[in-house]
């Protein structure tokens, strides 16, 4: 079953498991995405203050969103994000790092216009295995409400 | 010649270029870092408010990140972000959408404590073949000055 507006509660938090930074595939990401030297350039980037090669932040953002997506959107009818109010990067991620994410619900409001949808603060916060966070982020994402269900196509 | 913090001036603005949205690229991305059903699944999709697929948040802002490091970041010596105070996605992008975006220095800040460094706001615009807005951004960027011009490893 999934889980509408309605049912979701503000303070809930969730493991969304971890993942792995792989050094081919943030190098094939950040030459496509983000082709900065210190994504793309091993020799140089380890003469940089970062002493080697870092992934890009829009890499670590996208591997977070595939847990958040897996582990805890894709339980309830979210049909999309307006975008977010803060996006953090304080540690980079670096090549074999193990990065953990979880997420916790900020806030829910109601749309104030429309009984379809209503809308939840979503704070995620990713950490490496020194425990060093390296990414947050506060997100807005719309949830259909019940009296909206006929509004989501998919399997529940 | 890389530009330094010190080149870098208030109001200065740039045009990216653009890129155009393929399909097959918006579903492969998708599937590997925001596996939502409204990116992921074309024929669920239709049915749902958006009335079709839509790219991943991170899609978009991974492609327009890649025209910001080769139209402007890669003619300076920035070594990375903070991160953002501000990220929306206004407009969908749908497979064939063509984005194209432009940037604007915002603001500067030499760093308090270190002469070789500053902090640029960077403000990125972009919209499709409509001149709808489809994401923007306000970001930090730390790029060095001439005083930490060692710091720098590439070439100029």
């Amino acid at each position: 079953m999934v889980r509408y507006f309605e049912d979701v509660t503000v303070g809930e938090t969730h493991d969304l498991g971890a993942y792995t930074a792989d050094r081919e595939e943030l190098l094939e990401f950040a030459r496509r995405y983000d082709p900065q030297p210190i994504h793309v350039d091993p020799d140089a980037a380890e003469r940089t203050m970062f002493g080697g090669l870092i992934a890009s932040g829009w890499h670590t953002g996208g591997s977070c969103m595939a847990l958040l997506a897996k582990g805890f959107l894709n339980d309830t009818v979210a049909v999309g994000s307006f975008g977010m109010d803060e996006l953090r990067w304080p540690t980079p991620v670096r090549p074999g790092d193990t990065v953990a994410a979880a997420v916790e619900i900020a806030g829910k409001h109601p749309s104030e216009s429309r009984d379809d949808r209503g809308y939840v603060d979503i704070e995620l916060h990713a950490e490496n295995d020194e425990g060093e966070e390296v990414i947050f982020w506060v997100s807005t994402n719309i949830l259909l409400t019940r009296a909206g269900s006929d509004a989501w196509p998919f399997e529940e």
